[in-house]
């Protein structure tokens, strides 16, 4: 009687558990693992004053499921934000979702059939993997250098496929500013190249913005979506500026795709409860000044964060030097094994996350990813000087 | 150079567009059509003063990707609770989710692979058959009578597909209490009948039960859940309860099918900005009393619609009089199709949801759906007498 029928209970593309954050509850451990905003630097007590607000002035309505003002206080701001980045889009380009991660796992979720090809950078944001393999794609890794995607690679590969008459990718994910692992930001010259082959061979870019508020010198790129709106579908948040907890991003996006976005949201996405407050907040709020203030200490962490990486481990590692975000990247010799060091890392009290989690085929062994954003400038020294006492302990430099 | 190798840009499994909420923005228009709470219950001030206090307690962690001690408040809460309908789950069988729907589309993901059979009650709810059809599920219809799900026609299919080797379901979706759209409650012996099945031939049950609280005479009936919690997922919700708004509800389930859950959750489902507010809520709130006050005013309404019902529309129609949840499920003449009286009645200021949505082979054009939580007695009165001008303006009686 049992449903033999099945090779299995599940999904056939059900992903493999995720990285956990660090799991250690010690008040000492250090956790460079973590994306996570400095704490002291989130506007709680403007949210409350928001929150206080909204309460009584949209009253039931933000606890209805559609919100009241909110939603459309919400979008306007953000549709005048993203001009700064380029972006000129209406009201029917505009949908709120539970941060970009849900954008990305809706592009997935409207454009993939099994088996269709997603071509991702390497390393990459691992939940955007887990993503792409929940929605049965296959994915095609394309290396990153110092200035982000390698556009020439992606081309060459277009044209070969194209030539072969080959599947072509449904969508390329790309994360262009300040790019989750290793900092990079894909220049201008890139971004255009990219949008072209977009529009050349009739591609979807999923451009990922999350952290290109985050400027740590004042510059600012057009987005790729500036240069192909019509092929571009750009996930960006809230979770850098205001905080994760508030789960609220957005997707801007030719309004096809926006329109099956929302039908696939099944009437639950507009989360009308946060957005009354954040769009009673936003009000009032001084964003510009919040950017200035993230900017300017993520910067000074950053640097004491290099500094540190070049006193305890030197010549054993290379490390990237990023303009703006919350991560360094950081690559040792051929033989090294991170998750080697990570268990005795941590049993120093400091965590990091493994380069494997960034590559599709779990390679990476020699990279490790390191948060700047989150951590005291002392505990940066501390968590680097116990990093390196465990990779010494394995490796004698 | 276009993509021409793809039979289409998008998804073979996109589901059409979903019915939307009633458009009229006039404010005398009656809205019938929404499953909506009573504005004037919901608890604004309670959450008002929860947001004031956890936004100074929790301060920062609130706004972080994790929270600090609202979901385990929550979580707690909610396993507490649920007792209520004889369900004994720990932690590890709990996953906060954004709403229930979310947990019936986490559910579909998980389980369905293209091709993949679901069985639902015809009529059911429409935005589970978008979550299923999106999936690239099966769906096979069997009917409700007044006492819920026919579960004797599930036993004879179940019987015959195993006999045949055909593929068994990969879950039954059921709403066993106050059901939407029929306001039909399982009985007892029925919920045990369809949890035998579920071991005996090793299906799951998708239990969604977001109006259990809700009702009338103060009779209480176990979940299935409480006779076969290997093989049922329990979906519920605040939203009937606090208010839709929060969009945060919860799925209690094997811990396997939780763990499966999460990881497609892409670490990004906690919401723990509202977590904290609704969990410093439940510390001092009387919610037993809520539900009293709620129950109290739908079962007054409900009162009303059945006697505005029987006034304007007498012997053209048959009526379900539900002992809880929102809604009552009208059933005109076989030669009536309601399609053509909602633009009449829409436009003398009334709507409802025709019965289409409900049946995924998209008959059902005799039905429809109203909804008394959300208006007045006198909208309703008003809305009804407009029904009936509507329909009788087509329809001679």
């Amino acid at each position: 009687m049992g449903n033999l029928a099945y090779p299995s209970r599940f999904s056939n593309h059900l992903p493999p558990p995720s990285i956990g954050g660090t799991k250690s509850a010690e008040p000492e451990h250090v956790h460079l693992s973590y994306g996570f905003p400095a704490s002291d630097l989130l506007p709680i007590r403007e949210l409350n004053e928001a929150a206080n607000a909204a309460l009584q002035v949209a009253r039931v309505d933000l606890l209805h499921y559609s919100g009241a003002q909110g939603p459309v206080r919400v979008k306007s701001w953000v549709l005048n934000r993203v001009r700064k980045f380029g972006l000129l889009a209406e009201g029917g380009n505009f949908l709120p979702v539970f941060g970009a991660i849900q954008g990305i796992d809706l592009t997935a979720r409207i454009l993939i059939n099994p088996g269709d090809e997603v071509w991702v950078e390497a390393p990459t944001f691992f939940n955007a993997l887990q993503s792409f393999r929940a929605a049965g794609a296959q994915i095609c890794s394309f290396p990153v250098d110092e200035e982000g995607l390698q556009v020439n690679r992606v081309e060459e590969a277009l044209q070969k496929a194209s030539a072969e008459g080959r599947k072509l990718p449904k969508f390329i994910y790309i994360m262009p500013t300040f790019q989750n692992p290793t900092g990079s930001t894909l220049p201008i010259g890139r971004r255009r190249q990219l949008a072209q082959l977009a529009k050349d061979y009739d591609v979807y870019i999923l451009e990922d913005d999350a952290y290109a508020e985050l400027s740590f010198n004042g510059t600012t790129l057009p987005a790729v979506y500036s240069f192909a709106p019509e092929r571009v579908i750009y996930v960006s948040t809230f979770s850098k500026t205001l905080g994760p907890g508030l789960r609220l991003g957005w997707v801007i996006a030719p309004e096809e795709i926006i329109q099956y976005m929302a039908t696939l949201s099944l009437g639950s996405q507009l989360n009308p409860f946060t957005q009354e407050i954040v769009g009673e907040l936003l009000e009032h709020y001084d964003f510009d000044r919040q950017v200035e203030r993230l900017s300017d200490r993520y910067r000074s962490r950053r640097d004491t964060m290099i500094r540190a990486l070049h006193e305890e481990l030197g010549s054993e590692i290379q490390v990237s030097v990023p303009d703006g975000g919350f991560f360094i990247w950081v690559t040792f010799g051929e033989h090294v094994d991170v998750n080697a060091v990570a268990p005795l890392a941590h049993r120093r009290g400091v965590s990091f996350v493994s380069g494997n989690a960034f590559f599709n085929d779990g390679k990476g062994a020699r990279y490790l990813r390191l948060c700047f954003s989150h951590c005291s400038e002392e505990q940066i020294r501390k968590g680097l000087r116990s990093l390196a006492e465990a990779y010494y302990s394995i490796y004698s430099g």
